[in-house]
């Protein structure tokens, strides 16, 4: 099976040392649009050959976009126009604008819209990691809408990297992810503007953050490259959500400066649930 | 060197390990309020010996008090008007309101105020663990008003769990731990409020809660014995920082809401500084 991978950053790239490692690859082919990328895919091993995208797309069997969302959005018909009997996945973390810029396209059945949740803070081909996937959940949305054969063949794929795969509506998935991951985003930047807005003295930010802060801002290094266009795409959730968020943040604010303790110590046992929440499941 | 430690939770109970580990003290003597506390601190060999608060200063060369801080503004007059030569020192999380509390006490000299920035969001004597403190910062405050021997040996201790110590005022302490370590725990605390005010379904949170959410949420399972009093006794400073936090929410939810993708990007790039702020000093 020979794999094309569109976009050889953090995402693209550990995808395409599992697929190697895993065996479900024999052949994996890079496309990048910056020389730079593909350079340092080739040094770290992580594809076996680089290709323009129209070559990449005639020699594969299975083409991954793993590009920012607006990328995505922009040339995925493209990508469309060109597949014979390929599969084509894309592994963006809004789905609903995606799929509807393909949903009249002859070729959609070719289409399986994805979204694996997995990530880290960093960016590149030089923070691409095996074994990002394993474990994590990996979403496929509206597989109704997908050949059965292109379902089969990306299934196959995320089960090939360990990943636990969940199948729900693209409306759904982009409702949920504001609330689990764009929303953790969102915090975390806000932190780090909070933070930097006050401390002036870079000394005693560094000084006085503890583990909590570290944990807390460590998705504030996320790269606007691929946030940016995923709030966008993603924009009333992601406001739904951001409302309810100040809502929660001023409760505390209220409770803390009218001296309400029993207020406050109500919104932390409150919140101590989540842990339960998810400790249960795991 | 006998060390007394008041309260044998997820802080006291991990010094408690070090400090025998490290051999700065020969002897540790456990007092605590909860019968369930001193008998799994004893079985744990957190502790060599449990004993009332009275004979536990008594026998003490140093005294720490690492309970919530409104039990420490409470309790350290009291040790105060008991200690003869001992010194004291307390590891809570704000400094102000405690001090003052024990300003005009004839031994004030022997007390040292101090804050470790270790934690996890675990707590009680389970929770203890060995190398809690390890290259974390430690705070002394207002180090003037402390005799030097009662100086030292706060020095001492922190330099044999290996922190890494800083000096300065109360005032600057509370102002600084608002920004780095209590506006964490809010966000975290906010973010579960909203996530579990939406996601009725609890298998929904789980399945979508990657890398990225876990580690925001993670403080969202402090405890609110230790947190409310906290808040309370840093109102003005944690009001303040909760302003700014909103204010900084606010500006994403309005570059969100009117598509103003430059404006989002700016704010992300401006909050990507804070890693390398970190990273600069680490």
């Amino acid at each position: 099976m020979t794999v094309t991978i569109i976009g050889l950053g953090l995402i693209g790239g550990s995808l395409a040392l599992d697929l190697k490692a895993r065996r479900f690859a024999d052949r994996v082919i890079g496309v990048d649009n910056s020389p730079q990328h593909r350079d340092q895919a080739l040094e770290r091993g992580l594809v076996d050959e680089v290709m323009t995208l129209h070559t990449g797309i005639q020699e594969a069997d299975l083409i991954v976009l793993a590009i920012p969302v607006d990328a995505i959005k922009e040339l995925l018909p493209l990508v469309l126009d060109y597949v014979t009997h390929q599969t084509v996945t894309d592994l963006g973390s809004s789905k609903s604008e995606i799929i509807e810029s393909v949903s009249a396209h002859p070729k959609r059945g070719n289409y399986v819209p994805s979204h694996p949740m997995a990530g880290t803070e960093f960016s590149g081909p030089a923070a691409a990691v095996n074994g990002l996937f394993a474990k994590k959940v990996g979403i496929i949305c509206d597989m109704a809408e997908s050949n059965p054969k292109a379902l089969e063949m990306v299934t196959n794929m995320y089960m090939a990297v360990n990943m636990r795969l969940v199948f729900m509506s693209a409306r759904e998935h982009d409702h949920h992810a504001a609330y689990v991951s764009h929303i953790s985003h969102l915090t975390s930047f806000a932190l780090a503007l909070t933070v930097l807005d006050k401390e002036r003295n870079e000394k005693n930010i560094f000084n006085l953050a503890s583990g909590g802060f570290d944990s807390t801002v460590r998705l504030a290094a996320s790269s606007a490259s691929m946030w940016v266009p995923v709030f966008s795409q993603n924009k009333n959730n992601v406001v739904e959500v951001i409302s309810t968020y100040i809502e929660k943040m001023t409760a505390f604010k209220e409770a803390i400066a009218s001296g309400d303790a029993k207020q406050v110590e109500n919104l932390i046992l409150e919140a101590n649930i989540i842990q339960k929440t998810l400790n249960q499941f795991s």
